[in-house]
């Protein structure tokens, strides 16, 4: 299984590592680190990482899209949103953190799908896509071949979601100990949108 | 203030990443992406970041000693070693997450002083000095100017707690909230340390 991580100027740190940590656990995956074009890729937070050119994927690979504060301008950029949907329709797994799901929601390949994404940034996200079936309280949320988290550190239970469904649950167990994770195996419990939603 | 996030080849990603995506949120604080000579440093997950060589921290500046498979061949790397006793004489707070402990043991300067380290891998942690009061159920321990954490995602919960003390509790909490973390605000519940002790 390949698994593509892909990232873009300003994508914010945790989203992609925090999922990258725990995917390298996978038996059988091979991890690579891409962007739209290859070459050094600034975080958000401001170190940067060499990255290649994302390929085109094939049914049997995973395709990782996470967020940060350069969302804000890729989704007006058409020539990436375009190109995404291409990866999202080839790849057979699509995993998303954070905004990660405003980028694909823009790629209308989300509509008529269940969906989450970071609280904070909602009213932004939504607005992307109002086909989208959004779930405001959800640590992540599993619809189709798309797995989409809350914000930031939301994508850490989702990622080991993913791998209990593809490895099975002791697998995630596993490696949620061997790094010392109080990993929080509920997808509906959201300790954070009440905090934006229920006022 | 200055935080130094000091890297080597094959640390471990989240050791790393998790306590950047926290410091970044830091008010006041600059964060510099270290290694001992600079250059490219790649991950035990394989991506390569890039990073500018340490310089010599002052008592205002914060030294940030992570872990991973690469602090093996470090512990006899007596060049290494014997320069990075001398940057925590200069640094005024030094955080370590998971084995980065082990590092900070071998310079000698954690002698006297309680610590923790990763769970799976204490036994060779520990063997780095027996002058150090090793605690072995902890998430992290903070004595004197050594915050040292639990392996891995441990560090997170410890980074806030730095965070809470230098810039206050509301602050470690509203970036938790930003980063839709839980937070482990209790620093002696260790939930993986039955795994390997207590059998």
């Amino acid at each position: 299984m390949n698994i593509y991580c892909l990232c873009f100027h300003n994508y914010e740190t945790l989203d992609y590592m925090g999922a990258i940590e725990f995917l390298h656990h996978l038996p059988n995956a091979t991890l690579h680190y891409v962007s739209s074009c290859g070459g050094m890729v600034y975080s958000a937070q401001g170190f940067g990482i060499e990255t290649k050119p994302m390929p085109m994927p094939t049914q049997t690979d995973v395709l990782l899209v996470v967020g940060g504060i350069g969302t804000r301008s890729l989704v007006h950029d058409n020539a990436f949103i375009n190109q995404l949907g291409v990866w999202i329709d080839n790849a057979g797994v699509v995993l998303s953190v954070c905004t990660g799901s405003a980028l694909i929601a823009k790629t209308g390949r989300l509509d008529n799908f269940q969906a989450t994404s970071n609280k904070k940034a909602w009213q932004w996200v939504i607005c992307q896509s109002s086909n989208v079936h959004w779930v405001s309280h959800a640590r992540w949320v599993h619809d189709g071949k798309f797995y989409t988290s809350s914000g930031i550190s939301a994508g850490m239970d989702m990622t080991l979601a993913f791998i209990a469904d593809v490895a099975g649950m002791a697998t995630a167990q596993n490696i949620a100990q061997h790094c010392e994770y109080v990993w929080q195996t509920d997808s509906t419990l959201d300790d954070f949108a009440h905090f934006y939603f229920d006022k």
